[in-house]
């Protein structure tokens, strides 16, 4: 056994049985070894940006990590952005990567770079393997560690010598830890109790039914107001759960939903900050006169059990939206998301502007879960769909894209295909980075001229999603109304295997 | 005058007149002071691995940096790869990262990282402007650092409140500083009439048409043996130039090439080491006793004064071959560029395996300039040509590129056509990996199973680069004859701005 024999099977043995993968040379030792671990999947992306968002929506959907294995530091390099996600999604990922045999480091031949120092940016655990023999225990101190709690990215660096020299051993994962935070729950029902004015914040597990049904507890036997985190994880919503507002993506509106509260309770979330500062405006957006209170997820239904004994959670009722007729637009689309999503959907929001109303036009539909951009880093969308597809094959993945976001990772498509994923993926084609006209004009920048509203603008020329489609294999239409765009929406729901709609928005 | 304006017209004083980028939120305010600069041209990328890849060709080709322009560690992070390649190409580049306004970072706001650490890994500088009225000089010093000598990426991290801020101003450069090396010309002179064997091995601003010349020179003159380093960045070669021969990539080919040597004597190239690690192979292929001695590039000519007075270079006489017929292959499709290449031609080569042939066919055709992947991260092709081609807008631009690496940024056809850009781009279309299926077997795993072979596979489903071009609005055919391939090459170089030639190999 040598010691990426030792790795694979260490991950298979620890439940670890998907590697989204980009590999090089440095990691052929690795690739040849997948043969010889029959449970590990491997799932190849045509660029690095593809293989950490899938590990991103894997995890996410899975709540086991997924390995990924990429090549030296610009494989790494590739792969950041979307690690940046994960790692502020909490996501567990074991994020492998490749390096130069460690005797051929010194050489500063082409490729070597300081992968460590660039791994430290969206690791919560970095190790180095030296040795064959280490290489297994190192993968499960790397399994433990993307456990949690909190659950994140660890970064094994993977030296060529250490991958293909004999000794390789399988190692044992430690049991997984519980949350180190205290149990404040009798402090927090004082809290509710006082009369004085809350907030409940919700974010990570938290939003998972069960957290939500105790929360909706609480606020309906206190009055506390209830919220999600802007950009949650993984948000269980749809009929027959506790609905939740999520706090505004703008400053503005995250301060009016605050206004009053005297307290402020996080449960898997934190206390909100601006998500850019603008000129003139706060950036930490608690109430200046509102203390913040947190709670472990996992204590929120002992939390019901004190303050809401014998109250039941509020829950959303079920209600669809007409089929919409007319122009493409924000809320027609949405409208039609509305009408037809299907139980069990997973939903991967990546719209940014164009997205508005998917939410709100979908708060009725079947339960669904709906996976959001945690950490700011565009061009998670589609890598996460595709992950979150792998992880749930039984499950119809909706992928809401805009079309500055879709042309940072569009190679996923391919890797849907290939591996037949049920993904269906709504472009919201509007032809420009609208969230920055917006921007320009809030960061105080007023006097744009044409080199700087044309560094926004994505026509000259146009992108044809069709085409770019196609070119990967999937099956692809454009829509330029709502009963065109709803009509195709409702076929790739029906039908197998991955659809993309270009709706050319009015 | 605020930061940013203050940032812009201190490029533009110092002669960077073109950015291109990718901006965000953090970049709004630079965005907004383009058009207070008219010297300023700004270049969308729609991916940042396409704007810091540009970067590096344009600069390999103006000799002058570009600006970058880059959202957060996010933006960096997808630039990286490319940036990776800049950096081993010595290529100036002034790359700059907008980040949260100072005040803001303490926040941890969702797209908050750590891009110091992060563009330590690629730059030879990195500084953080504080203040408004220090961005001038701090543009200043990052293009002074971006020339060095070495040439290399220069990164200035521009928080929001530095760009917004009034009080800019503008900075001044500090002049050009001379190579530090000394002047050993006497010492390499003597090397090389003491009769042992030599070996001279140019790279970097040595393999321009002045250094090519006077190390012909010497070689002529004293039968030392002329090489060039594996990946240049820029070489001048075609008719009426010192023919250069490359150290080979793998590295049995280069211990052949450099068997016997005594001396090797380099010039802007490192001593050769293997570009991966093997087992059992060694990583320094310099001969067990043979001495390395260093010259400056610019201290060629005086070299050749010393040794080879009266002495011509060698120069390559002109010769085409034939234009080719029969099925589509890495051959024919060589033939088909050396049978066509025009004058003044500038070659961006990342055909990786396909393109074995390339540089044989075109040696006697008109006098050009060919850019490799400096180092090793793929992605590198596409961006490169559309930064040479900005550089250089009178100059045709041949992309030689191989389908997988072509995957990772081809973005770049977008920019290619917004811009004009005068870029025939060919794809190596052979449906795989290749190169890996090489490495697999190099590098001892020879027991590859189907789902390590998988891996390397591009086929299911197929790439269609003609539909993906086209999605992009580039002109694009494919070729399965090389007759089809030698008429499209021809038509392609006749018409102005871009097209897309995917040549199917057999």
């Amino acid at each position: 056994m040598n010691g990426a024999q030792g790795l694979i099977r260490t991950l298979a043995d620890a439940g670890v049985t998907v590697c989204f993968t980009n590999p090089g040379t440095s990691e052929m030792h690795f690739v040849a070894a997948l043969d010889t671990v029959p449970e590990m999947r491997a799932v190849l992306g045509l660029f690095e940006g593809v293989v950490t968002g899938a590990a991103d929506g894997y995890g996410r959907m899975a709540d086991v990590p997924a390995a990924t294995l990429l090549h030296l530091g610009p494989g790494l390099g590739n792969g950041l952005a979307n690690l940046h996600n994960a790692r502020r999604a909490h996501t567990p990922v074991v994020n492998i990567v490749g390096d130069h045999a460690t005797y051929h480091k010194q050489y500063d031949a082409p490729l070597e770079s300081d992968i460590d120092a660039m791994a430290g940016t969206v690791s919560q655990w970095v190790r180095r393997s030296m040795k064959p023999d280490e290489v297994g225990q190192d993968a499960a101190d790397a399994v433990a560690a993307a456990f949690g709690p909190p659950g994140g990215v660890a970064t094994l660096i993977l030296p060529a010598d250490a991958s293909w020299g004999d000794g390789g051993s399988v190692g044992t994962v430690a049991p997984r830890r519980a949350s180190a935070a205290d149990r404040p729950v009798d402090d927090i029902a004082a809290v509710l109790r006082s009369g004085e004015a809350a907030v409940l914040l919700l974010g990570g597990d938290a939003v998972r039914e069960p957290g939500l049904r105790a929360a909706s507890r609480v606020a309906a036997a206190t009055n506390a107001k209830l919220f999600c985190e802007t950009f949650p994880a993984r948000l269980a919503r749809g009929a027959g759960r506790p609905p939740i507002e999520r706090l505004g993506y703008l400053a503005e509106f995250t301060a009016a939903q605050l206004a009053g509260a005297r307290h402020l309770i996080v449960a898997g979330a934190k206390a909100p900050v601006s998500f850019f500062a603008y000129p003139g405006k706060p950036s930490d957006l608690v109430p200046d006169d509102c203390s913040v209170w947190s709670i472990p997820p996992e204590h929120l239904e002992a939390l019901a059990d004190v303050v809401a004994n014998g109250t039941n959670p509020v829950v959303q009722p079920a209600s669809r939206p007409d089929r919409p007729t007319g122009v493409v637009n924000g809320e027609t689309v949405a409208a039609a998301l509305g009408a037809l999503l299907p139980e069990g959907a997973i939903v991967v929001d990546e719209a940014n502007t164009s997205g508005l109303w998917a939410s709100g036009a979908t708060v009725g539909a079947p339960a669904h879960d709906w996976l959001t951009l945690t950490g700011g880093a565009i061009g998670q969308g589609l890598p996460t769909a595709t992950g979150a597809a792998v992880a749930c094959p039984d499950r119809p993945v909706i992928s809401l894209e805009a079309d500055g976001s879709a042309m940072y990772t569009l190679q996923s498509l391919w890797t849907q295909v290939r591996e037949g994923l049920d993904v269906t993926t709504v472009i919201f084609n509007n032809r420009s980075y609208a969230i920055l006209n917006m921007e320009l004009s809030r960061v105080g920048a007023e006097a744009a001229g044409p080199k700087a509203l044309s560094m926004l603008d994505l026509s000259n020329p146009d992108l044809d999603f069709v085409s770019l489609a196609k070119g990967m294999g999937v099956d692809a239409v454009q829509a330029t109304t709502a009963e065109d765009f709803t009509a195709a929406f409702e076929r790739a729901l029906a039908e197998p295997g991955p659809h993309l709609i270009d709706a050319l928005l009015s």
